[in-house]
C-alpha cells in the first residue's frame, strides 16, 4: 500500500500514512486536536479544515457549501487521504467554561446521621505489633494478621503489593502502624476485610474518599472526609470527551472506531484526575490518603469509564455489557487515587437508565417516598422514574439536543452570553431577557427557548401548533429563511452583531423534545394504572433542572399542571446520591436492592408511546383538559 | 558530583557516570553482563576486570594476587570509578548445561487417583445463552451469570478485563461460549467461583497448568493437562539468578542494593518463562491455555520470584516476609501464560525450610507415614523433617557450598567433566573414577568429593580426623600448597592438563558440610526423645540425592548408618509435591495444615546444635558406636 506525506498548517507538522487513512486519523498521528462534537459522523461540520495542496476524496460534504468547497473545505472525519497533501487546519473553537458549580458553596453537609465506624466501610486502624526474637520468628503477614486478630480482624485479605512493602514499614515503624481495611464490598458483602495498605505510624486522621458523576456533558467530584462524612469540597468540569461527541450516541459512534473506546475512556479519566488533582491541592490533601471511590453516570458513561465497549446499547435490542459492574481497584480504573483503593460504579437499570438515575431516586426521596412521586432527569435524554416506596417502573426519552441549545439556529450552551429568560409583553409582545454572566447575548440556550416559546404562546403570538402568527404587524415577526421568525435582540445588542432570532424550526425542535418527555410520564402512569393528576411530588434533578421555570415548563406542556408546590428542583441528584453511596453500606444496599427491582419499560417496543407522543406535539397538548391551569390562563 | 567517561573494552561501549560509581553499576548501565556468583561480596572473584587506563579505586583486593594487581586486575563489584577509566572486560566463564533433566522421562504419570471434575479447582465448562431480544434486555453479565446460575454455578466473580471483551465475544460467538472458573482457593476455601476467562464456542479441550519448582540452582518446570492430570512434559534451567549469586544468602545481598531485588526478580522469571515457551511449543499448547500455576522454591527463592525484599531472611531472628503466600495472578506475578491465571505459591515453614521442603514432605509420603521416618533435602543447605503422619519437627543446617563442588580446591558443579564417583583400591591406594559425560575429567563435585573421602577413610588412607597419611609411600599422597594432598587424576588424563588433587581444605569443607547435617539429625532426634537408630525410612529428596552413594553417604557420617533398605532416593521431590498442589485442592490443604503444624527448630538459638556438631567432625563420628556397620568394616 502507497504512503502519503501529509504537511498540517500552520504548525508544519508533517506524517506519513497509508492510502485511505482518514484526515482526522493523520491528525491523531500528528498529536494536532481538532474537536468531532458528533463523534466523527460529518454530521456537526466541526472538524473542516482546508486543503491547501492534493486531492483527498471527500466522501460527505453534507455540512458544506459550494463557496466552502471551492474555499478547499473538507471535513476531517470525512475526507481520506489518497495521495500526498497540504492541510491548513483552522484555530479551533474553545468550550466555554462554566463557572457556575465552583462558584456555588464548596461544602455540602452530611445528608444523613453518619457514623464512621458504622456505616463507612473503608476505616483507619492503628496497630501495635510485637517485635519479632528468635523465640518468635514468625512471619511479617502472619505477625501482622495475629495482631489484627486479636483485634476481632480475621482472615484479612493482603494483597501481594501491600506484603511487599510491609517488611520493610513494619520495621521502620518499629512495628507501630496504621491499617487502612475496606470491610463488605458489593462483590463480596460477607467477606473478610482487605488490607488497602500499611503505613508506618499513626495516620488515622486522613481517610479521604471522592464521589464522581459522569456527566455527558460535566463531570462532577466532591472531595469527602470519610471520618466525618462531610464532602469539604467540590468541583466540576466539561467532559473532556465533548470533543469527540456531543451526545452519547455519537460518542457510542466513536468508541466502535478505532482506538475510539480507549480514546474517549482516557478523555473522562484524565478529566476526573484533573478535578481530583485541584480538589486535593486546594484541600491540601494527598490523593494516596482517598482510599474509595463512588461513581454514577449514564449507562454509556460508566462503559466508556471502565473501558467496555458500548456498541450494543445504541443497537436493538439496546443490551448493555454491564449494568452493574463489581468494584474495580483505582489502579485498574485509572484514577489517580490510592492505586488500591476500590472503585464502586453504582448500579444502572438498562442501557438508557443508568446509575445517574438510581443514584437520583435514592437522593431525591423518591425511594422512601409514601405518595406517588414523578422524578425527572432531564438532559439530551429524559430519564423518568415514577413510584413510590413500594414500586418503582421507569423509562427513557430520546428528547434530542433542543433542551441543551443544540439543534437550535441561535442556540447554544447555558454558558456566558446565553439568553436564559425571555419575557414578552401581552400588548406589544416585545421581549425582555436575562443574560448569563450579564453581558451582550450570544445565542439562546435551553431554558431561554422554552420561556420564549411558553410566553410567545401564553401572549398569543404563536399558537398551538406552534406557528407564529404573522400578522401581529410588529417588526420583530418577520419572514426569515427558513420561514417566519421571532427577532429575541437586534444586531445592535448582541456580541456579534447579528440578531439572535426564534424560528419554526427552533419551535419544533423543541416541540419534539417535550413531547418526548411528557409521552414518557402518560406511558408511565398508564403502565401502571395511575393519573398524573395523581403525582403528589414532581422532583427534577440534573442541570437543566437547576435553570427551569416550572410555570414555563407547565405552560409549554412539558411538565404536568399539577400545582406547583408539588414541584421540587434538588440540582445534581446523580452526584448527591454517590456522595451517599460512597458513605454508606446502608445506601449502597439500598440503590442496589432500588435498581434490581425498579421496572424499565422500553419505549421503542411500545406502541402506545408513540400516540401519545403526538399527542403531545402541541402547546400544550391536543387535550386541553389535561392541562386546565395553562387552559384558563390561555383563555 | 563530578562525571565520568567509563570505555568498555573489547565492545567499545562507553557510559558517563558519577563519582563513586561501582565498576558493576556501570557494566550494568552499558548493557554488559557479567557473573557476580558471590552476589557482589568480593569473595569470588569472578568479576575480575583488567584496568586499561585510569585509576578506579579497588575497595577490596581479597581474591587478587600481587601478579593480578600488576597486571590491572580489578574486581568490579568491589571497585568505585572517581575519574575517566578504560576497562576490558575478560570473556565470560559460561555456565555449562546440564542436559540430565531434558534427557530422563518427559512424561510423569499422576501420582494419585485424579478425577478432574472433583479434584481440580480450574474448569471449563461449555454455556449456552439465550440470545437478547426486546422482551428481555438483560445485560451481558447478568445473561451470563444467569445462565451460569442454572447450572449450579452462583454469585461468580468476574473481573473487568472478562467483562470488557465479553459483548463481542458472546454476539461473535452467537452466545456459545466456554467459561474457564476457578473454584476454590487458599485465600477463599468457600468463595464463589471467580471466571478466568469467557472464549468463543467450545475450548474445554484445553486446560493446562504449571507445576514450578524454583531451585537455588535449577529451575524445573511440569506441564500438566489438568483435565487428565497428566504431567506431559517437564523442562529444567539452570536459575537465571545464579549470575548474581550462588547461594542464597549471596542473592539476599545483591537484593538489598539498588535496583538488585528487580533484577533477581526479572532473572527467575525470565528462567521460567523460558521453560514454559520451550515446554508449549514442543508440545503445541496455547500459553494462553495454562489456567493455573503451582511453584515452591525455599523461602528466598519465593520472596525474590513474588519481588518481596528478603533481607530480613539473613539476619536474626530470621523472619521471612510471609511464608504462605496469597495467590497471585499470572500478571501480577509476570508469568507468561494467561494472565489470569492464579498462581499458587506453596506455604513454607520459616526462612530456611520453604514451601520446598513442605512440598518434599507431601511427595515423599512422610506426611503420611506410620513409622519414624526422616525426610532430607541436601544442597547448599540441608533441610531436615523428622516425624510421622502425626507429628512433624524440622530444622535447617547451612552445609556450605562443598556438596556442591564449590570452596573446593579442584571442585566444580555436577556438569560434563566433573568426577562423580572415586573408588580407590585398597592396597595400592589407586583410584579409578567415574566422570560425567564419559570424558576428561575437569573437576571433582559434591557426590565426588563424597565418595572419594569414604574410600580414603575405608582404606585407610585419611584418618579419623580427616588427615591424609603421609607415609603410604604412593606418589598420590604429596606436599601440596595447602599441605597433604591426594592426586585423584594425573595432568595426562584431564581435559585441562593439570592435576586434580584432594587437599586437606577440601575433606575439612566436607566434614564441615556433612557435620552440619548430622548435627541436624540429632538435634531433631534430641527434641522428640526419640534415637536415630529408630528411623524406620530415610526419605532422600533434592538433586544431590539423586546422585549420592548412600554407603558412602554413611561412612564418612553424613547419614546414620540404619540398613540399606530404609533409604530411598526419591529425586526431585519438591517439584512432585507442587504437581500434586496444582493438580488437588486436597493435596493443597494437605500441606497447608502440615506446614502449620510443623515444628520449626532454630538452630542458631539451640546449644546442643554446637556440640553435636563439633562431636560430627570426625569420620564417621567421634561416637564410633552410633556407626556399627561402618565400624566393622573399618576394622
Amino acid at each position: 500500500m502507497a504512503n502519503h506525506t501529509v504537511v498540517f498548517q500552520p504548525s508544519g507538522v508533517s506524517v506519513t500514512v497509508p492510502t485511505g487513512t482518514l484526515v482526522t486519523e493523520a491528525l491523531r498521528a500528528a498529536g494536532i486536536d481538532v474537536a468531532q462534537p458528533c463523534g466523527g459522523q460529518g454530521r456537526c461540520g466541526r472538524c473542516a479544515v482546508i486543503v491547501r495542496a492534493g486531492n483527498p476524496r471527500r466522501r460527505s460534504t453534507i455540512r458544506l457549501t459550494e463557496v466552502d468547497l471551492a474555499a478547499g473545505y473538507a471535513l476531517a472525519c470525512q475526507t481520506v487521504l489518497e495521495g500526498d497533501a497540504t492541510i491548513l487546519v483552522p484555530e479551533q473553537e474553545q468550550i466555554e467554561r462554566r463557572l457556575a458549580t465552583d462558584k456555588t458553596a464548596r461544602r455540602v453537609e452530611v445528608p444523613f446521621p453518619y457514623l464512621y465506624a458504622r456505616d463507612q466501610s473503608v476505616r483507619a486502624v492503628g496497630v501495635t505489633l510485637e517485635p519479632p526474637s528468635l523465640g518468635d520468628a514468625t512471619d511479617d503477614v502472619s505477625r501482622l494478621r495475629r495482631a489484627l486478630a486479636r483485634m476481632g480482624l480475621k482472615d484479612v485479605e493482603l494483597p501481594l503489593p501491600v506484603v511487599r512493602t510491609l517488611g520493610e514499614r513494619l520495621r521502620a515503624a518499629e512495628w507501630q502502624v496504621t491499617v487502612v481495611l475496606e470491610f463488605d464490598t458489593w462483590a463480596r458483602p460477607d467477606g473478610p476485610p482487605r488490607v488497602i495498605d500499611v503505613l508506618p505510624g499513626d495516620q488515622g486522621e486522613a481517610v479521604w474518599g471522592v464521589a464522581i458523576d459522569i456527566g455527558t456533558t460535566t463531570v462532577t467530584v466532591f472531595l469527602v472526609d470519610l471520618r466525618t462524612g462531610q464532602a469539604v469540597d467540590n468541583a466540576a468540569e466539561y467532559n473532556g470527551q465533548i470533543a469527540r461527541g456531543e451526545d452519547v450516541i455519537s460518542r457510542i459512534l466513536y468508541a466502535s472506531k478505532g482506538s475510539g473506546l480507549q480514546e474517549l475512556g482516557e478523555r473522562v479519566r484524565g478529566t476526573i484526575n484533573a478535578l481530583v488533582e485541584r480538589l486535593t491541592q486546594r484541600n491540601h490533601v494527598d490523593p494516596a490518603t482517598i482510599y474509595k471511590a463512588a461513581l454514577a453516570g449514564n449507562t454509556t458513561m460508566t462503559h466508556l469509564f471502565l473501558g467496555l465497549q458500548p456498541s450494543s446499547i445504541r443497537l436493538a435490542p439496546y443490551v448493555p455489557a454491564v449494568n452493574h459492574p463489581e468494584p474495580v481497584s483505582a489502579a485498574d480504573a485509572g484514577l489517580a487515587i490510592h492505586p488500591r483503593a476500590s472503585v464502586d460504579v453504582l448500579p444502572g437499570v438498562a442501557s438508557y437508565v443508568g446509575a445517574d438515575i438510581t443514584a437520583g431516586v435514592l437522593s431525591s426521596g423518591l425511594a422512601e417516598a409514601e405518595g406517588l412521586t414523578l422524578f425527572i432527569d432531564v438532559g439530551t435524554n429524559g430519564e423518568i422514574v415514577l413510584g413510590t416506596k413500594d414500586w418503582l417502573v421507569t423509562c427513557a426519552c430520546s428528547a434530542g439536543p433542543a433542551f441543551e441549545g443544540a439543534g437550535v439556529v441561535c442556540g447554544m450552551r447555558a454558558t456566558r452570553g446565553a439568553i436564559e429568560e425571555v419575557w414578552v409583553n401581552t400588548h406589544t409582545y416585545e421581549p425582555t431577557y436575562r443574560v448569563i454572566g450579564e453581558t451582550k447575548p450570544k445565542g439562546i440556550c435551553g431554558s431561554g427557548l422554552l420561556s420564549l416559546v411558553a410566553e410567545l404562546f401564553i401572549t398569543g403570538a404563536l399558537d398551538k401548533g406552534g406557528n407564529l402568527k404573522v400578522d401581529l404587524g410588529i417588526p420583530r415577526v418577520r419572514q426569515g429563511e427558513h420561514g417566519p421568525e421571532y427577532v429575541v435582540a437586534w444586531g445592535a445588542e448582541t456580541d456579534h452583531g447579528r440578531d439572535i432570532v426564534l424560528t419554526k424550526v427552533d419551535v419544533d425542535n423543541l416541540l419534539r423534545a417535550k413531547a418526548a418527555i411528557y409521552a414518557g410520564f402518560n406511558v408511565l402512569a398508564q403502565s401502571v394504572g395511575v393519573d398524573l393528576a395523581q403525582v403528589e411530588q414532581v422532583l427534577i434533578g440534573g442541570s437543566f433542572g437547576k435553570y427551569l421555570n416550572v410555570e414555563k415548563a407547565v405552560q409549554i406542556g412539558l411538565l404536568p399542571d399539577v400545582p406547583w408546590e408539588r414541584f421540587a428542583f434538588l440540582g445534581n441528584t446523580s452526584v448527591l446520591g454517590t456522595y451517599m453511596a460512597l458513605l454508606s453500606r446502608e445506601a449502597r444496599a439500598q440503590i442496589k436492592a432500588m435498581a434490581e427491582k425498579m421496572t424499565y419499560l422500553e419505549l421503542s417496543a411500545d406502541n402506545t408511546f408513540y400516540d401519545a407522543f403526538t399527542s403531545a406535539l402541541f402547546l400544550p397538548h391536543t387535550d386541553m383538559s389535561k392541562f386546565p391551569s395553562v387552559a384558563k390562563l390561555w383563555e
